[in-house]
């Protein structure tokens, strides 16, 4: 990310979409290989449904390369409640704030769709507390709490950004 | 439900079943014209993906008729842990405690399949005091509560069955 290369924010959702998100989800080495496969199930079942889909994404581009990318979408049954699925950064490109920016966009957009409040669910395990303290900075809460829910030991935690 | 009439569950999941959620769920007047579509559509994913769709039934019946059901199933990404879905008993026969016999047949059923809790999730409204009521009843305990979810004033209360 430089002036000549500044970051760039997309919402097209395209083929090549499926192996940016596995392999950015990859890069990261923070999650289970079984999580990968559903990372990249929500390109999948939205380029096969489009917004119908319920699922949204932005990507952040750098020199035309897709460096980090944030899913979010409508949660069903409510006025404006939204989920945040996933927003990752590719790993060489962690600590340059691009996830904080990606996250504003997405605050933005979620505002311009009429969004109340996006809910972001993660896990109280030690591996998690750089994820906590991302959305902490970004103006989530902790609105409530389930232990032992993943597993033993292993609770959610329900991050709520309200607007 | 008589000495010659008893309570009967059933789990295998019929195309009839269709027609029995729909009119147990229109019944009872509790819910939103575009929550029944949902309810419908959980039996009809399960008759299309078979137990691959994550939808699990136990019917009651009574002399034939279904009077009852609950819907629950795994919830990914975790150890153990089950959402219930639906539970909802056709107005005509309410009161009979054959609610109370469905979720705890739901909860042998939960705990056969190594089930550590289960989830059922309500809103805070004053018009599901008997949900929550029936549910403190069945051993359920809240754990999480996110206010202004479903919509401004309308919270959402996460139960959870521990086993």
């Amino acid at each position: 990310m430089t002036e000549k290369n500044p970051l760039i924010f997309r919402t097209e959702v395209r083929e090549e979409d499926i192996e940016n998100v596995r392999s950015i989800c990859i890069s990261t080495g923070f999650f289970y290989d079984i999580e990968i496969p559903v990372a990249v199930e929500l390109v999948e079942e939205r380029l096969r449904s489009g917004l119908s889909s319920g699922y949204y994404f932005i990507f952040a581009e750098i020199g035309g390369k897709t460096v980090a990318y944030a899913c979010y979408g409508p949660i069903a049954g409510t006025e404006g409640g939204f989920d945040l699925y996933w927003i990752v950064t590719y790993n060489d490109y962690r600590g340059q704030g691009i996830g904080n920016r990606l996250i504003e966009e997405t605050h933005k957009a979620v505002r311009g769709m009429g969004g109340r409040f996006l809910v972001a669910e993660t896990s109280t395990l030690e591996k998690y507390t750089p994820t906590r303290h991302f959305y902490d900075r970004a103006g989530y809460t902790v609105e409530a709490r389930i232990d032992d829910f993943y597993k033993k030991g292993d609770g959610k935690v329900f991050f709520v950004k309200r607007f």
